[in-house]
């Protein structure tokens, strides 16, 4: 949290300094090696864990919040954001984990005071390749971690829910848009690449099927080298038309209306 | 604005009622006839044109607070309303036009005044089939319209580029997911469907190519009926398969990954 030095100053500076009413939480999806895990953080004195999230400052961007909440939370610079859904619950905040930490911290509860009110939540997503990142625990959270979807544990107040919500707007996002850039390296086979893609949707895909969508789609260059060193036939390489990859996110994939 | 009668007492209970900092805006998108228009209310005392919008009671879900927003500002009820984007500029909120009301309605002005402060704002959108609607404005609105898209004048605060954003998430929404059901005669021939399609894209599109992917996706049932009364070959009449369609708003249209 921006220039708070601990939790105590955090919760005393709060009201001060951040926007009420509105907090944002991040699900940070990792790729690495065919597996997707997500990033959380464990909050401090507690054995609850919970998605990076934060608040905004009374005079900043409600992304460029995001982006540094995501930085202080997890060290994680420079990445592409994307808002998702916003969680408006009536009921969705957890005042006794926040009077918990306020009993511990010496500080009086008061029902007016700003973290016990209610929030509603800007929920935002991402895609990194999780060995490039080496996150580092804020002063919030005594531990951060990469967990396996079907591992991860339940979650302080919705954010089980959240998580969901955001692994299907991933995969819907992934139908109509390409994906790939930033977690493949500069040059990878078919195969590798459909390997992203069932990891993502968590399904197996049809070898032919998928190189003929991912062909038609005129996002990809087939490069001259094959792979060498594999066993059967060396596999072509190919890399992303980065120019028709940028107009694809932005304007969905060829066969469209 | 719920349980005020006008906008001084509006103006005067609003940090009571509602969650500060948060706001919601509307984008009602009417259909007919092969017109797409969109409805705006007209601020009182001003000439000023925006969205219909308004504010979260304390208690309530945000979901909720825009159904009851759109129900009272426009008469509109039980109407789908779809979230798609949080609108963050720091500088987004126009106090000039708040204090000119505030100032005509005798009330101090306070930099301190909830409607003065910084607010965020939620974009929703829905199309709807706009002769089935009778809107009455509101205690805050003196006049309501359906306008032409491309005769919408200067709106107030950055609500032209929510407008905009709004129609780029429907036209994005209409490439993967069934449109027509509530918006098109339960029969409907497929130059009707076709002609739904170009007036929401803004586009013509080639007849064949739309008949083929349409009856691909599989949402759609050939009735045994024809059109009568039409100059050249009847042509086939169709309806929803609506257990289909309701699938394939969820899933996304066939074809996916």
């Amino acid at each position: 949290m921006a220039s708070t030095r601990n939790i105590k100053e955090f919760l005393q500076a709060g009201s001060r300094l951040y926007l009420p009413s509105v907090s944002i939480d991040c699900i940070i999806f990792g790729f690495h090696e065919n597996h997707l895990k997500v990033f959380l953080v464990k909050m401090k004195h507690t054995n609850h864990w919970g998605l990076p999230g934060g608040f905004i400052l009374k005079e900043e961007h409600l992304d460029d919040a995001a982006n540094r909440i995501l930085k202080q939370r997890t060290g994680i610079d420079d990445l592409f954001l994307q808002q998702f859904h916003v969680f408006g619950h009536p009921d969705r905040s957890d005042k006794k984990l926040h009077m918990e930490t306020m009993r511990r911290e010496g500080i009086t509860i008061d029902d007016a005071h700003w973290i016990l009110q209610r929030f509603i939540t800007v929920g935002y997503y991402a895609l990194v390749v999780y060995s490039h990142v080496r996150p580092i625990p804020d002063t919030l959270s005594e531990d951060c971690a990469w967990w396996e979807l079907d591992e991860v544990p339940a979650l302080i107040m919705d954010h089980n829910e959240l998580l969901q919500k955001a692994l299907q707007s991933v995969r819907s996002h992934l139908q109509h848009h390409p994906v790939g850039y930033n977690l493949l390296p500069a040059r990878f086979t078919m195969p590798e690449l459909q390997k992203l893609y069932e990891t993502i949707l968590g399904k197996k895909l049809d070898r032919r099927n998928f190189q003929r969508r991912m062909l038609g789609y005129q996002v990809l260059r087939r490069l001259k080298d094959t792979r060498r060193g594999v066993a059967h036939k060396a596999p072509y390489l190919y890399s992303f038309d980065l120019k028709k990859y940028r107009k694809a996110l932005k304007e969905g994939l060829k066969g469209g209306w």
